[in-house]
């Protein structure tokens, strides 16, 4: 019986989607990919790490990326993937990587459009983890250690940021629950909770293989 | 302990959100409303219950009744709600029945805004399923007999006019995740499985209290 499973997790930014994804690859004792999806990808294309911390969940500018196309960029030659803009380049690396970590086994993805990259898989569930206004600003603040002023807008403007990401990748809007098979608000249950409900939904799914 | 709980329901049209809702409340034998919501505000107001199904999650014509509000249909009195138009004061008058239903014990609301309706009841947990384009369309033929022929447009008409009646009391887009504690795909697990899925999220969240 084929019991691998990818967990992929969009997150609203304070709505403790790491945290969930993290208690559930210790759960089902399986890797987990947050930031470590860049540390890979970065040794895999012998990449400075930090060019992909730096255009981390960011997209291209797409003003420069349609000008650098229009205008003829690339002189004589066609393009090719090194005459796309870093941020380009690096998302494809990136969901290179993601592929080969999804062949490799079980494992829990965070954020990085996985639930796109790994939409024709059949062993993935695709996960969006929400939560109330209050809650959000409340982790933000004490757990993430942002400073309470500003961090209303700093939690807007990640998501603003992720939203982006996603919509310039994807082509799509962020959020919406089509893309998803599970859409949870995490202030319902608490963190704890929520993880002990999407583990029975795992062993639901893998029932029904 | 106070275990009272109400499941409100939004649904695709297809998604099985129904039965799912049917389901729910035969397993934990509680009252179940969907069209009975009509009869029973029909029934409560002393209104013809015809009334009530023709204009079943149906909004009013937002540009008659601004019109009416504007121009001063009223005459010299202030607006009352017998100067409404019809689907509002049917919308009204559900309201208040959905309230008192909420009231009298655990239940499981389908549809009319329950999620907006009984935002503040703090004994609430408001569901939204949707499914996979082609799930819905075979359920729709299959199921709820509808010819195969214009099933597709149907289907999107129906949820086209339930987002219409959402936008319009509510004042919201509808079938946005942040509405409810939980969206679920009911492709992914099938109708009884997303069922015993809800059942356990219940079961969590009563043992939280």
């Amino acid at each position: 019986m084929n019991d691998k499973i990818i967990i992929t997790i969009a997150r609203e930014y304070g709505s403790g989607g790491r945290e969930i994804g993290k208690q559930l690859a210790e759960n089902l004792n399986i890797p987990f990919y947050d930031k470590e999806l860049i540390t890979r990808a970065a040794e895999e294309n012998g990449i400075d790490p930090d060019l992909f911390e730096n255009a981390d969940e960011k997209p291209s500018n797409p003003f420069w990326t349609s000008l650098a196309f229009n205008i003829g960029t690339f002189g004589s030659h066609s393009p090719t993937m090194n005459d796309l803009p870093m941020n380009d380049r690096l998302f494809l690396l990136q969901s290179k990587t993601i592929h080969k970590i999804a062949q490799e086994g079980s494992c829990v993805i965070v954020g990085r459009c996985g639930d796109y990259i790994l939409e024709n898989e059949p062993n993935a569930v695709h996960l969006f983890i929400h939560a109330n206004s209050e809650d959000k600003l409340k982790r933000v603040i004490h757990s993430y250690g942002i400073p309470a002023e500003g961090a209303q807008e700093f939690m807007k403007k990640t998501d603003r940021r992720r939203a982006a990401y996603y919509d310039y990748y994807v082509g799509e809007k962020w959020g919406q629950m089509e893309h998803y098979d599970l859409s949870i608000n995490s202030s319902t249950l608490g963190i704890k909770s929520t993880v002990d409900l999407i583990l029975e939904f795992i062993k639901i799914k893998k029932s029904l293989k």
